[in-house]
């Protein structure tokens, strides 16, 4: 980039607040993906104001701007793959800016993080419910730009539920609102749902508004031990049928019971074919044995061998702790791990792990799945020696075949990472070259220079 | 339109579903709305094939083409204001084509009925939540595309809650899959969410898939009488707040409620300031008790000087019995009715309805109130002598003061009836020129030669 344009954008956001020094270019030049692409610099906006600036600037200069939370996204949605600015949102814009009790919303920048804002709710007994394992350090602004999703989407759903409204600014600058904090709005195209999971490819989300929900006052978890994956994955779309609907339905593998107790030595079920650790909440004791119940009998009935309940919260921490630690312990097959969230309907869970299971053999690999089972998203984690090019080519061969049934079970490649880079080469998998056209005209009808994270999602 | 176009529109579809005569023509000009535009022709296409097929023709041959439902929306949205064809979408692409109850989904062509579905799935012991008021005329179809709500919407949400999947056809004659069967999926833009409350000016919606729910067992109503408007308003959006999430959460305010009183004498209470009538729902009979109770004290806490629980479903029906007359009973004040139904935060609520009294007194109006509180939607009706073009026209200035405090109190222009013609003179108040801008280069990616519901929306 010219000295010119840095000069220019530095008048516009005080020299403070823009670096090109290689110390920031190479922090930023990063995410969760390991991948690198440095920027020519990196700029923090103090306002959507700045944002604004910032961007008509580059758009009339063609630079590439990549707005970026935390940096979390597992798909490489924040990495500024064609050079330009990273925006980084996370250091000036991350304030609550209001939590309104009377109408349940909350009002945030986007670079506030996903579990302060769960903590703030709560402490005025709110509750947020979008629960991406990157809760930690992943920002709202990134969950909204993914439709990140979590632990409990199978009963409250997963980001997109709780957008009421978003500002942004568009690559001309334009500030737009979308949405309102009203329950229902059709005055006007759904300009926030389309920015929603559009991966900061078509314009730069500034504040956002949430729908919150009340707290419930209960919770119990259980967990249910089955002699193989068929059965526990029956088991997960009849109890989802059942009428209750549980706040989580989580799954591990043989493979990864195996791995969480190899590491942790727990006490698991190293013999099992699968276990599933489920939640339900509700305000009165009735209402939790009710639904305890049910999931109990559609368990038994559909071949668990043993259902525990946790008594308390320590019990309750101990039946998921091998579900926490499922993602770092299956790093004992393989130090590098190719992994995936594919998502299929419920009914196709049973088919779509048994053929999981016969790529693994075909190609030797181990290919052990844990996840969100109670919304159809597993996640897959093709393990392979990453200093092994000939192992690393198979495990890219495994993953196309477990996109390509994916896709023919009636299902997505991402539940809830987004394509960025990494799925971009299998976007032809699942769409049509109409489809894709439409996905290109309407990246042009916001960002016809293509300046806004450009070379994401096979546009 | 010259004769050679109707001509090879009727190969396409068959003589038998091409009508240009006029008994056809001025059956399809109107809505409910009542106004009236004539059609060149009428089409009745047969499957998603003849859609494509009749909409790439006239794309290129630039006629208008205006898809219609069961024509019972409230804003114009199905009224061919250019001319050119209404693509009559009732007549055979009326199939509920799948309730798969694994998965808990409906598949719908675009003309079935809202009911049909309602019915057709409650008898599999499914729940599609979504009822208009216009639910036993309406279509899937309309109601997706002017994103309808209804009385449920307070727990349950609205139309776009339900949406998983759409299949429409562009302009080009593209067929568009958007969505899946799967609770997640961020694979590409979100088209789906797009095509929802666009109007049928986007693209013609051939076939959708619903999410559905296990319908509760258990319901039990109640009504709440209260002094003031300002009181049951304080006592709506509280009772929001509490924890608990009626089913629904209605209100009448004094004007409708005598009108309904004189109308059928009932025994109401006429000197009331408002009733609320609400519903909730659960599995147990200890939720339902827990769930009344809250309400019943937020109420009182709030003035509510009587507080009715329906016993049995008799009972219920009669304290639902004013709210479900309340539309036509209002007719008293004047015989012709300007029915909006604009929805703000619902913390909001208590000024909206004093700004509204005070609008009706200033120009010597009855502005009877009444709806959906429980998410902020108001059906404000404005009665007036619809012969005397005086009175129309102080009607007007009422509505569009009306809609000015709606937008200075943060809400929107149509909670649920959409803009189509009727409130298009509006949107200027709603939007700034650059969010316009964004919904007129968003119709010019899907549709350039505007032909697909030309003229509605202000774009």
């Amino acid at each position: 980039m010219e000295a010119k344009h840095l000069n220019e954008l530095a008048k516009i956001v005080g020299e403070d607040n823009l670096h090109s020094d290689k110390a920031h270019t190479i922090a930023y030049s990063y995410d969760a993906t390991r991948e690198r692409y440095e920027p020519e610099a990196v700029i923090f906006p103090r306002d959507e104001d700045d944002v604004s600036k910032i961007v008509r600037y580059c758009n009339e200069h063609k630079i590439a701007v990549v707005p970026r939370g935390a940096g979390s996204g597992f798909t490489g949605g924040a990495l500024p793959t064609n050079g330009g600015i990273v925006l980084a949102l996370e250091k000036h814009m991350n304030k609550i800016l209001e939590i309104d009790m009377d109408n349940m919303v909350a009002v945030v920048q986007p670079g506030v993080i996903n579990m302060d804002l769960q903590k703030a709710v709560e402490a005025k007994g709110l509750f947020y419910p979008p629960d991406p394992a990157s809760q930690e350090y992943s920002t709202i602004g990134g969950n909204v730009s993914e439709n990140a999703g979590g632990m409990r989407a199978a009963k409250y759903g997963i980001t997109k539920d709780y957008v009421m409204a978003i500002r942004a600014v568009r690559p001309n600058g334009d500030i737009i609102r979308a949405g309102k904090r009203t329950i229902k709005d059709v005055a006007g195209y759904n300009i926030a749902g389309i920015l929603i999971a559009s991966e900061g490819t078509l314009a730069v989300i500034t504040e956002i508004t949430l729908k919150l929900i009340a707290k419930p006052k209960l919770k119990k978890s259980a967990m249910g031990i089955f002699p193989s994956v068929d059965m526990a994955m029956e088991a997960v779309y009849k109890t989802m049928a059942s009428g209750v609907t549980p706040v989580a339905m989580e799954f591990l593998d043989n493979l990864t019971i195996r791995a969480v107790e190899q590491k942790f030595s727990k006490g698991l079920p190293t013999d099992a074919g699968a276990i599933l650790i489920t939640d339900v909440d509700g305000n009165l004791p009735e209402e939790i044995e009710y639904q305890m119940g049910v999931i109990e009998r559609v368990f038994r009935e559909n071949g668990c061998s043993e259902f525990k309940k946790a008594r308390d919260d320590k019990e309750a921490a101990d039946l998921w702790f091998a579900r926490r630690n499922a993602s770092q312990s299956i790093t004992i097959y393989g130090n590098k791990k190719l992994n995936e969230d594919i998502t299929v309907p419920r009914s196709m869970l049973p088919e779509l792990l048994k053929h999981i299971s016969d790529i693994a053999n075909k190609y030797g690999l181990k290919i052990p799945c844990f996840g969100h089972t109670g919304d159809g998203n597993v996640h897959t984690n093709v393990m392979v020696d990453g200093s092994d090019p000939k192992q690393l080519e198979i495990g890219h061969k495994a993953i196309e075949e477990i996109f390509r049934i994916t896709v023919d079970l009636g299902g997505t490649l991402s539940g809830e990472h987004g394509i960025g880079l990494s799925k971009a080469p299998f976007m032809h998998m699942a769409f049509t070259e109409e489809e894709m056209e439409l996905f290109r005209d309407l990246k042009r009808a916001f960002d016809p220079n293509n300046i806004l994270n450009p070379g994401k999602m096979a546009l």
